[in-house]
């Protein structure tokens, strides 16, 4: 047993800390930002520092331009790149990009590859992943998808109605999972631009981090050639699980950050603001409110970090990974929200990060897997085979 | 002891729910709101909606165009009028207007109240409460006001700091706090187009239901004639009890409209949604959410209801309505996540209302002295006192 | 809208404090109690006392030697009462006898009336309600009963185990709950001295305030004859609504009582106990835990007066009673183990009263259905009518 | 970064898992054991067998009979022993005598090693700790301690008041901690039955696992010789935290274990009973808590282990040990709280061991330093340092 980083991974650990102060958290004003993320500009000139500073897409291997970073790596540089809201797409570890460069890079052909995961990985293009359905389709429930590939000689042609699709507005291509004529789910690569491709509108949303924010997409007769297949035909739904469990960690790793950044920010202000005669954070209801944040924050690290370790011997960690999901979106909620009850009426505005931080983050109990569905997945494990050791 | 509404109540209750359901709800998805609230010939449209309906400024007397209703009868009336997030704006019912109606018919002279009052009450004109104060001045702690007044013959001379000041842009007139040189805090009326008055700008926040938004408020050398003095010299600190607490309450009974309106949306939503098999709302993970909401809108009305009663006797009701206060910030807060959570992805998007109401709620739990002041304060008589009967 | 006692009800709850204060609580530490409830020596003392005051069995109807009280009188009365852990004893309110007054002054017969009734109002007697069952038998699901009656002539042949069967040790006479060969299930009157009916064993528990304990009971070819029946053949599960939905409210009536008196105790020693430089409840910490009490206790208290007064308007009061079991058990619970650590050490000592309050009540959210089985039928009836208003 | 055990901690978790299965879980029944705890007969045997399988003691140096168990180690194996309420009996891990070992073996000079150490490790005596005073002495706060030790030659006179001194009764030895004139505090060793120490009387608890029971303790002009000083003059407080840090985490060790029973059979009652149509645990309402438990004991283990790594590392880990204490008292406490409330009515009740453990954990919130004083240390540090990384 042994808790220490890595002399790599504290280096690593370090230079992304010193990186997000020096260079990321002073741009955190540019204006180059919209309700859905910064403009395409503003993203580029990111990675360009990031890349600089040697942390592009440091989960992809180093053939791709990355640092083929372990997951007990990622662990470690993604929760300091999410000290800033601008971190993980500086480093080009957002969602859904960073998803899809994990799975293009387990399942995707050589070919494949070099045209979408070599340009997705240095950050000239985006993408995006077209999964999650409108009602009555897939949402947390993935067996109810709708959405339709039927085959037609060498080609397939691709119907139905997808939303929640992050990114899909300004995205180079998308990964397309439907369903086939016998019920088994496979995912096609295709560019966004290809005839048949709709995005119908952008949702409103709570969160305004994401580039090109969360789209409407209808697929109408696309035509898709078979060489286009991402894996095997009909593996649909285990590629799911192979992009999911991880990219489940992965924003907890990131949002970790979040926390962390809000927590900072709580701090300082309890520490220096003054009230009822002495500075806010000795009055114990304030000063609790600190001391539980520290605690959520080490709890949630040691689940994202005992986790990454159980993938990187090789296990599928579906139980670590479902229990991190849950543990960590529910641990880093109440982080946030405690640093917005510790600022008081500043906590619900723009004058510190943490009302953005806030907005960001309550989409984490419901992506990725709502609570509901882990405490559900894992009773049905415990039902199976009694209780864990 | 009887939990009936009065013939009279229930009348009231009746109409104020039909005519939120039939006038206002089909109006919320006008165009003409912005992020900071209706415009205000959209605001104007609603009061004269709500006029014709016999409904408008309910809590002022009849004398200036209300009902004259009692603190139940308006318990009764604002929550049904918080069903939609427009229904307070229609009544002219929202915070700090209402407020400041209340403070007015208590403490303005008969000139004073057909100036300000009057106006206010039929919704030709909206006002401000120019008390909070930017660190280090008053926040959650009024006794740290850094704004003062100086004597200058029939003249008082304004000069200090505000945020917070909701509503400031667009308002026809303030309610200025400020300290004397002897420490005791006076409040002032002022027009906003004064010489002295400057919004230096609108605070970006979460919640965007108030028109006008949150201003950041100076006044240099404010020049107001001492017959501008609302109530008397130097009991400030009493009339903004005088304000606060009824104040308070209302939030709570809008508040629980808007909670109310969440719990509906999810329901139906867990009603009708399928996934793994039968109806989201089967699934107990879901069910007991709902279950829970309705204790928590049943208990938070019930303190809603007894608090109000309580000042309908005439007394002064500190404990009821901080505890009020506390239990129904919490609960309506509970309400709202949970509803957020039912409705999976779509709870963080504007595809339902249950987000908007999301975010005008977040700050309840700090508007008004946060629950810590509160519990801070309750502790602080049961250590004087000892346990409550 | 009244939340005002009548000047009667005010007078009870008065006439109870001061019975509870100067008559009941001098007695606490009376040896005559064993790890189940006051010997029958000790209990009719008590019982002789709360004659004397005019607070016997007020419950019951005048006819019967009680005051006929309502179910808001109930309330009022049975939380005074509640205050000491004896005092539901001695009024002879407790689980089970209360219950069981209630439902033979309902169902019974006169001459079932007569035998039964009258000496179990006076405390002559005690009695049994003969209904749960061991597993695979009828625990929180009455569905699932096996213990049966099989007629034979004018009698019925009883045969079943039960456990969790409180006070069968001592009672006089027993209401015992069986299947007919129809699956319906029926009530019956029966001495416990009868051939057939064998206490098999007292359970070990975590309460120790009931007389007698809870017993496991086995019922081995008992014949009852048919003018014993409860009411009418075939309607068992009828009357167990009848008994219970009341049962119900009064145990969280006591109880509230109960936790009254462990938040009284805690908040005593937290005014006068120094620690860290200060009396203890000026922490924070600890201040906050105290006036969280006091909100419990309100909240609790109206939700019992809400559903006790929809019961007092002959509805059946099912929503509510179940609301007001989940609401008051959890709240209960929470102030109970709040006051324990405020106690800090002791609180989990005989050294005060509290540890006891804290094994009493633990039981409270799963006797009377679990919140479980509330929320999940709360839930089931959102579903099937939509939300509540 | 490493979550894997060595090969020797491998080993010794199964040694030990499967000596508590076939050795002790088959004694829990034994009825020697009285209110509190075994008789000391039964607790010799529990050693022997504990000895016979090269367990005894594994936290005291070899030297002294043990394995010299590093904290890591002890993380292990204590677990495990937790598992059965007997274990930390069996293997002579148990408070107060473990924390004695430690700090004798810490502190102690040669011979008083020799005098108590040894006798104490192999089980031959029992030891207490006498530190607590009732009010207004040193409870939570030892600066408050009252005893007092004052110099007559070469010997000291000790007077005071302790209480909750677990173990006193049958113990052969005492460490006593006392203020000197100069307020400073001195730890002294002295066989309890030396002349002037007095057991007032056995404190009634809610725990029953505890040999001895928790005494209050009187000294009436105690003399000690000054070669009886545990370590330095005037070095009390600082042993204190030597003892009480491990302490701290060797208790949330063993009451993980006996959380992790309370969940195994909750869980097998959770698989095998039927209410409402299906097993229970696949109700959701049921599902959940078992799952809820599965991530609060990973929770707990994850803090454990990652404290006794840092105390490994020959750190003081006061903040680690500090946040370890308060997330493994109320995440062990959920989980027994929810095992009891899976298991329905039994889990009120000696039905199964369930309720037992209920008992004996209570107390861990309060043990050791309350939550709320940690938190309020765990304040105190941030207000002093700013945000942990």
């Amino acid at each position: 047993m042994d808790f220490s980083l890595s002399p790599e991974h504290a280096e690593l650990q370090e230079r992304t800390r010193v990186f997000i102060r020096e260079k990321i958290i002073p741009l955190e004003g540019d204006k180059r930002q919209t309700r859905h993320g910064p403009t395409d500009e503003f993203r580029r000139e990111l990675n360009k520092l990031a890349a600089e500073a040697g942390l592009i897409a440091p989960h992809v291997g180093v053939e791709y331009g990355g640092l083929g970073l372990s997951h007990v790596g990622k662990a470690i540089v993604f929760e300091e790149a999410g000290y800033s809201l601008l971190g993980g797409l500086a480093l080009n570890i957002s969602a859904p990009d960073e998803g899809n460069m994990h799975l293009l890079e387990q399942v995707a052909t050589h070919e494949q590859k070099e045209r979408y995961l070599r340009p997705l990985a240095s950050g000239e293009v985006r993408s995006c992943f077209c999964m999650t359905e409108p009602p009555p389709g897939s949402g947390s429930d993935p067996a109810a998808m709708k959405s339709t590939c039927v085959k037609d000689g060498d080609h397939y042609v691709i119907n139905g109605d997808k939303w929640f699709i992050t990114g899909a507005e300004g995205a180079a291509f998308a990964i397309i999972m439907v369903k086939g004529e016998d019920g088994a789910a496979t995912m096609f690569l295709s560019p966004m631009d290809a005839p048949g491709i709709e995005i119908v509108r952008t949702m409103d949303s709570l969160d305004q981090g994401f580039p090109g924010g969360h789209c409407v997409v209808k697929f109408t007769d696309l035509r898709v050639h078979e060489s286009a297949i991402l894996g095997e035909l009909g593996k649909g739904f285990r590629y799911a699980q192979v992009r999911l469990a991880p990219a489940r960690l992965t924003h907890c790793m990131r949002w970790l950050g979040a926390a962390r950044r809000a927590h900072s920010i709580a701090t300082e202000y309890a520490r220096h603001r003054e009230a009822f005669g002495q500075k806010l954070g000795h009055h114990e209801g304030v000063g609790f409110m600190l001391a539980d944040n520290e605690m959520d924050i080490r709890v949630a690290r040691l689940m994202i970090w005992q986790t990454a370790w159980v993938l990187d011997q090789g296990e599928r960690g579906g139980t670590e990974s479902s229990m991190a999901k849950v543990v960590c979106s529910e641990a880093i909620w109440r982080v946030v929200d405690r640093s917005v009850q510790v600022l008081g009426g500043q906590g619900v505005t723009g004058e510190t990060l943490v009302e953005r931080i806030f907005r960001e983050v309550r989409g984490f109990r419901i992506y990725d897997g709502p609570s509901e569905v882990h405490r559900w997945s894992l009773a049905q494990k415990i039902m199976r085979q009694g209780a864990n050791w």
